[in-house]
């Protein structure tokens, strides 16, 4: 049935992955208009957004981390059906702020669950469902962190150990993800200016769908 | 680290398993005291009775089946996490009105998302955990719906057909969990006065846990 393009977009916060995007949109819904939906996890409607609410209420400070990657895949789940198929059944251009990868590296890696048990139940929530290409913003995680805190880089050391721990750990993943499905996964260095992010990514995608833009 | 005993109980709305329940949680409290623990799913914690409002609220009637499925999983992940595994690392005797079984009747069967994929789901959420006993409370399912609608018998034709053959589907599922491992759930027929389902119930347990009660 799916007729359409899948687009999703992978790094972790730090890495200008929004910046790029709304670049992105600008400049293809020029061209594409309503063929282009642009799209975000977790939420988009209305169970994801409250399952969304659960997740990042900061007084859950008791919750599991496979209750985490649950939640996580049930908005997928639900994001998935009520937007993402619909919109691919309608021969549309899909960008997605995150996917599966990020659970495999967050929750997989980050948290420690194990990469391959949090891929494996994702199986269920996207019955499979993989994009027709992934574009992974790298950075090394200390500019990642920097730039979340808003440090400058001297002050790096300022920084939380298990924190820069945990982002090693989620970068490392991704790289590994990258190393099993080269076809699929592009790697974008976005250790660089911005305005080169950008070019480099529409390259990527104008060289994996010359007809679509 | 389990110390304590599992044990649940399974079937559908309808064949009693509440009233006898409430009839064993009177009669073991005595004996067993605070080494009782009774407990329900989902719920039981502040995370799962979120989670619990989202899937009981009646607004949300664009749920897919697998999110429903995801969500009860996540419910059960934290209540295993923060109620169960506790009470039986201390040594205790749990009681939980519903476990994975349901699931797998209720979403993988009822919804016809598949049994198999239900259970290995399933597997993310309880790391394997499988109760000590389970006693499934078997009814005919036209038996189990009539007393949920409060009809009388003879009134049987005026239920919804579909609700029926979603309920048969349920009491098949079950059925086939028993067949498959009948070292660990108990058939309990609930289509008898409720004294004797109670006393069949009590004779089950001390059978399986002689030196427990």
């Amino acid at each position: 049935m799916k007729t359409g393009a899948f687009i999703t977009f992978e790094g972790p916060d730090g890495a200008g992955k929004t910046s790029v995007l709304n670049a992105l949109i600008d400049d293809y819904s020029l061209q594409l208009g309503e063929k282009l939906l642009t799209t975000r996890e977790p939420g988009g409607n209305k169970i994801s957004e409250a399952i969304r609410a659960i997740i990042m209420d900061k007084a859950n400070t008791e919750m599991d981390a496979r209750t985490e990657a649950l939640l996580f895949a049930a908005a997928r789940r639900q994001h998935l059906v009520q937007t993402v198929l619909p919109a691919l059944d309608a021969g549309k251009v899909v960008f997605s702020d995150r996917y599966v990868d990020s659970s495999i590296a967050y929750q997989g890696a980050g948290r420690e669950i194990g990469e391959a048990a949090v891929a494996e139940m994702n199986l269920f929530a996207t019955k499979g469902l993989t994009p027709d290409l992934t574009i992974y913003f790298d950075v090394p995680s200390e500019v990642g962190l920097t730039r979340i805190h808003e440090y400058r880089s001297d002050e790096i050391n300022r920084l939380d150990n298990e924190e820069l721990s945990f982002h090693r750990r989620v970068r490392h993943a991704y790289l590994k993800l990258l190393q099993d499905e080269p076809q699929r996964i592009t790697l974008i260095d976005a250790n660089q200016p911005l305005e080169k992010v950008i070019t480099d990514t529409k390259k990527v995608i104008a060289q994996r769908f010359p007809n679509l833009f």
